[in-house]
């Protein structure tokens, strides 16, 4: 009977004749009384909701120190794709995924065959000045100087292009400031001649590929990518300036990267045709260009004037009849490349994933880029198993986690997942949370995501970070803030590009998707990037003397991303706030209105029916939103109800996919989300073939793209809309 | 108490004196012992099944006397799309799902601006032989013989090719048989020069525009297309042989139709740039063609030998000298044209759709295309509303009835609805249930489905028909039966191809459909389709009198169909058994391999992984259903394991698509379905590919088709598989 859960001092008092009887009548009124059917025994789990005393312990069980060795662990070899280096880091995953404390129920490697590119050990890329005697002047150095022992080890790989095609074109050398369009357009403007030249071109501004393929169009035979220490390292370019003795980025440091034209394996590659020759320069080039000068924008940091060429000026280090050549040996090779996989099963709702992942591969030691995102995820995934294997919780969902390998190479082991499991993941995913590089610089929280993640990272963030008693919320509205039409001011969400491993699966799969890091403080540094980016110089050592001592900003993102997918998991009710896609719409349509009504009218173009389309996604995300409000106040909702509402939250963001809509951007279907070539932050599709459309005249292509528009929104707004009706 | 359903029995034979302990026992037993959560209201409803009682109401309730009543006044006018004989039966429906005692839960219309093409009422069209000094020797007919008084009717729409674009092409003769690819090689290699020729070709073996755009690449100028007797009428050709005398088409009967090149709406119409021109004909020109004699599989049923052409014969008729000119004055327009949709909301699961629809525009009356249809859809939605208005039943998930506009112009209000709605169509929608023409003729059930559709179709059918002790499933297997390869020898699901509305829901959305009508003794008739077909002889009489005297055909139909969509609707677990998926794939293995893989071979492709995949989704077929069995075993499952379930099996379909597979073929994204240009039933792009190749050698192609095919069944497994692994 104790099993029962019998009151005992409600009967205590009866009369000890009716004991037996009364016994009896317990029986009979707990089994013999007809109920159907039976109160079964998931009736209570599965209306359980997130539990917040399980949400702090997790929190106070991420350790700085442990995050710590998980970086030093992880960075103290270089580990590019599919090297020696990146296998065993392959192997320390699963091994911590399959720990029998801390592990996760199952964790498995699943391995595709991908196109890479590498630099030929044996002859070394170079950018040399050839005279013309042919003689060389100047040689670009080979690697980086050895500065603290890490970069003499010997699977540093060379800086190089990845995917420059095999080759040796040499020309005049033309200054090209980032490369892009409207550079090689204002070259040409001051009277230029760009056929048969070589291009140097300052990192930044456009794609790596992108600074190639639009030098293509003018001319350019070869283009050299250099780092401006004028963009990272506010200035700062002698040796003694910079690493080992501060953050930046030494003379001798060199920033290796893909330059592929679009992310997922090459194996059919859209390439130009023509033949383009890229390499990473020595920096001391650009100050012996010459003729005009060039405007104050294009100026760097190198200590001189930068002029833009073609050739080389009169009195200057190099003959005026020099030329450059450009000598790349990359071959291109297939290899197996691993994402290590590892599961918690969902208790109620096994078949809804809630995603995380990062990827492993780096260029060299990638202590930063990407361990210290690895570290993070390693440290998630040691508490929630730990969790897992005490019995203390399952969560309601099932966690998935993602370590994606070459990712550097264009994002390939994520794409391929979401190739090989596209139904599955766009029939099941919550959403998906990436952290690649956890911390560049320790001064405040900076996320990225869809409209409907804003919620659930404004909820994780609302407690003091780790080494503050200001809430990490706080602390972020300080650094990047905007007003809301909503919220009034409140921490600025970036939006998502295609820079990590998220964009498969919010391009090309339609799943909400969120990148989560610590970053700088603006007020303090300039820098494009944390300077040791993609170089020999992104190490342990470099991380916890410069980004992070300590690691406290680690554990603040390992809190912040853990609580964002706990909630994710564990919520009775999705923490997604779709009606915060309503207000990303209307700012889209605002800056549409404004840029291009007044031609859009003289074409016989009219908005109204997209600003009709917005006004009622609106309503339907209110109406839901109002549903959802109610469901909350039932004592018992249905299972079935429920499911229903966090259905359409889910599946929302797969109703503004549109395969169709752009063929000719591949793995490109959200077409709120897309990519873009114009700078206005509107709807992607519309904002370019309005840009088309004032070139060419195209008008028809506008409308059709506002077609589109149109018809994702009114299909989106369906989805939020009472479902029978 | 007795509220509370205590057994008296148990607690008779107690002592009086304990008889008040006892009471205050079994209250504290029933109310004081913890029992959290209180039972929810929903508890029983969501575990609820199928209730066999009430599929047995429900077909008892089906009257073949209403849908006689339904069908008379359906067809009492001609109802072309968008014409206002249309406009009174959108009327007519809304009425009936509008009914307060036998109504919906609610009706709407759903209007779109579509493109049509109509005759000019003022400018008939014409085929007409002109002799050499300009004047007619003949002009064909307008219209059809005034013979039961419909067809006198001013809203009878003359013959037409819908779409034909006005011309007045002319020139030599030539008898093309059915206007296949095949048939024009066949006229060149007899030294025949089809430059500047009208072709005539008889109704069958190639889709409508597939005539002109096969004739378009030979030089033909304009087709005529006709029916020949023998095939359509047994071979029947004389009036006293035919309507109203029999079922035969009378010689005046001429089949309209739409030349529309893909189905949709035709706004930015993907049609040959070439002026062609088509009309039916009058059919008395063949036996003037000239010269060589067509051979035998050519010939048909006019009393005459058929001739090539081109031209006429010396001593014939017309002039050696006459040409022949078609007539076309067609316009074109933009009309609105409504969907009735009617809706009966889900109570358990409201965002799970059963769709249920066919077309209620005809070409003339269109008595039996669609109206028999339509009338059966009426009779089902009828008695399912009477239950739910008498408060007898509300079906487990929603059920959705559609009457669309403009099939008859290219499948136009179907696929519009689809494209509207795309994401909730796709994310909710169980299967799409089509009865078009719902009674060919009397003798036996035909289904048409995807492999899934199969057991639940089976199950419905193994009830004696309406008119016979035979059970529908045991006469259509007389009928039309087929050997497999697990279940021995049963009757045979045809495919689904893309002749009716159901076309945009399996190849565009991936929704599991099936056609179902009643239809032909073959050995009786060799009928290409029943003689009335898109004439004005389709009319009321003509359907009672030839095709199902007292629609008991019209009954089994119906009570077939509605019978699949209760099923639908309310099995706990949804009644599709995925397995059977798998005989499909591996049949059509078979044919691949018998017929390419001697090529493969030499071109170094192997059928080995696609061989892997099927047995792969085979073992994940079988290995849901085990655990299904095992569900059903449970005393109380969880809602939410059964959700999954279901959702596995309702998604597996969707998991067959690709919108990126053949880009080339408007809406077909369906892997396994898709249309085909080879006469072999196997994948279709392999297919296609591989018949290709063998022209131009592209074996790329071949391999490309290979690879899609079989990462869409690895995707469509992984479906099948548990969910978390």
């Amino acid at each position: 009977m104790a099993g029962c859960g019998v009151r005992w001092q409600y009967i205590l008092g009866a009369a000890l004749s009716g004991a037996l009887l009364l016994t009896a009548g317990i029986l009979l009124g707990h089994y013999a009384i007809y109920k159907e059917p039976q109160t079964p025994e998931w009736l209570h789990s599965l209306s359980r909701d997130l539990d917040p005393a399980l949400l702090e312990d997790f929190m106070n069980q991420v350790e700085a120190a442990r995050i710590g060795q998980n970086l030093k662990d992880l960075s103290s070899k270089p580990h590019m794709a599919t090297t020696k280096g990146d296998e065993e880091l392959v192997q320390l995953i699963l091994k911590a995924w399959r720990d029998p404390q801390t592990g996760l129920d199952s964790a498995m490697e699943g391995q595709y065959e991908v196109f890479l590119s590498f630099p030929d050990p044996e002859k070394p890329n170079s950018v040399a000045v050839v005279m013309e005697n042919g003689s060389q002047a100047f040689i670009s150095q080979e690697t980086e100087k050895n500065l603290t022992a890490d970069q003499a080890d010997r699977d540093v790989v060379k800086p190089y292009a990845a995917y420059a095609p095999p080759g040796n074109p040499k020309g005049k050398l033309v200054y090209a400031n980032q490369g892009k369009m409207s550079d090689y357009e204002y070259l040409v403007q001051q009277g230029i001649d760009l056929n048969g030249t070589i291009a140097i071109t300052r990192y930044g501004g456009a794609g790596r590929a992108d600074k190639a393929i639009n030098g293509a169009k003018f001319g350019v035979v070869g283009v050299v990518v250099y780092t401006d220490p004028g963009d990272i390292n506010d200035g700062k370019a002698s040796a003694t300036e910079t690493y080992p003795y501060s953050w930046y980025l030494p003379p001798s440091g060199v920033e290796r990267g893909s330059y592929n034209s679009h992310f997922g394996d090459l194996l059919t590659p859209y390439y130009p045709a023509k033949a383009l020759s890229l390499h990473p320069p020595s920096c001391t080039c650009s100050n012996l260009a010459g003729n005009p000068v060039a405007e104050a924008a294009w100026q760097g940091a190198l200590g001189c004037v930068y002029h833009l060429g073609p050739g080389f000026r009169q009195d200057g280090l190099f003959p005026n009849s020099s030329e450059v050549q450009v000598n790349v040996h990359n071959y291109r090779r297939i290899n197996t490349s691993s994402n290590v996989m590892g599961l918690i099963r969902g208790s109620v709702e096994p078949d809804r994933y809630v995603l995380y992942g990062n990827h492993r591969d780096s260029w060299v030691h990638g202590a930063i880029d990407p361990s210290s995102g690895t570290a993070v995820m390693l440290e998630i995934s040691r508490v929630l198993g730990k969790m897992v294997k005490e019995g203390k919780w399952r969560p309601r969902r099932s966690i998935i986690f993602g370590s994606w390998g070459a990712e550097e190479f264009g994002l390939i082991g994520s794409t391929e997942y979401t190739e090989e499991f596209y139904s599955k993941l766009q029939q099941r995913s919550v959403a998906y949370i990436n952290v690649d590089i956890a911390v560049f610089a320790n001064a405040t929280l900076r996320a990225q995501g869809t409209p409907p993640a804003q919620s659930v990272i404004f909820a994780a963030v609302k407690t003091p970070a780790a080494d503050s008693s200001l809430s990490v919320y706080e602390n972020w509205k300080q650094h990047f803030s905007r007003n809301s039409s909503v919220y009034g001011v409140i921490p600025s969400l970036g939006s998502l590009g295609a820079g990590s491993d998220y964009a498969s699966f919010i391009h090309y799969l339609g799943i909400t998707s969120m990148d989560i890091a610590y970053t700088y403080d603006r007020s303090k540094t300039s820098a494009r990037i944390y300077p040791a980016y993609h170089t020999a110089f992104d190490t342990f050592h470099y991380a916890e003397t410069f980004i992070d001592p300590g690691f406290t900003s680690h554990q603040t993102v390992a809190r912040t991303a853990g609580n964002v997918l706990i909630r994710l998991a564990d919520a009775l009710i999705l923490p997604l706030n779709v009606s915060d896609y309503g207000e990303t719409l209307q700012q889209m349509y605002s800056v549409a209105r404004e840029a291009f009504q007044a031609d859009l009218t003289h074409h016989n173009i009219s908005l109204d029916p997209l600003w009709a389309a917005i006004n009622r996604f609106q309503a339907a995300a209110a109406g839901l939103n109002q549903r959802i409000a109610n469901l909350r106040e039932e004592a018992n909702p249905s299972p079935l109800d429920v499911r229903m509402v966090n259905d359409q939250l889910m599946l929302l963001e797969r109703a503004f996919l549109n395969p169709r809509a752009f063929p000719e951007k591949y793995y490109y279907s959200h077409v709120i989300m897309a990519s873009r070539s114009s700078s206005l932050a509107t709807f992607p599709g519309l904002a370019d073939a309005y840009d088309n459309a004032k070139e060419d005249g195209l008008w028809g292509e506008v409308h059709k793209q506002l077609t589109i528009v149109i018809q994702v929104i009114e299909n989106a707004a369906s989805i939020l809309e009472p479902v029978a009706e």
